[in-house]
């Protein structure tokens, strides 16, 4: 793995589901993965064996974690932990949400290099 | 490791270097800091085996990576992979970064729960 540096306008979008799209920039152990959604979008109940760090950079989210349901705005952060069962609203302005997935979500990857 | 939710001005900072102040939120297997660099502050040249993935949010961030120097803004990202040397300063307006550290920084955990 090598130094990378990237405007993260440069990194081509992926579809995560309806009005959900992503941008992605790969570590070797973790990665960042920039969502976008727009008002009206959501991401369904889900969960994964990867950690997922987060952070809210506008908008709001409205977080379901195990059943318990969070109204995030700018710069509230979370942290689930791997199997966590999560799914994710948003509010009418929509939401912009920076999270980190270790290891790195092998799935994304290749939905990331095949484009949306 | 359980769920967490925080906001981040609820988190308390920790001095990196003087005019560098650290907040920093902990998962198992990654973590968040977020780093503001006042006006005439820098980093000195340091490595350590942790994958870095970061983040500019305001201002400029001048990052040296293994000799190469980046000029870095709003929305430019950067992966530093383990034991690579890097140092930073900011620009005239200081720099706000949000930096993702793999493994945990154990040694940022015991600044952090120290207090600055």
């Amino acid at each position: 793995m090598s130094i990378q540096r990237i405007h993260f306008d440069d990194i081509p979008t992926f579809a995560m589901a309806p009005g959900v799209d992503a941008r992605a920039l790969f570590g070797e152990r973790s990665m960042f993965n920039l969502v976008d959604l727009a008002p009206g979008s959501s991401v369904a109940p889900h969960s994964h064996p990867h950690e997922q760090l987060g952070v809210i950079l506008k908008g709001v989210l409205v977080l379901t974690l195990d059943g318990e349901t969070h109204e995030l705005g700018p710069m509230d952060a979370y942290v689930v932990p791997g199997d966590v069962e999560h799914s994710a609203t948003c509010g009418p302005e929509g939401a912009t949400v920076r999270d980190v997935f270790t290891p790195v979500r092998e799935d994304y990857r290749e939905r990331a290099s095949a484009g949306s």
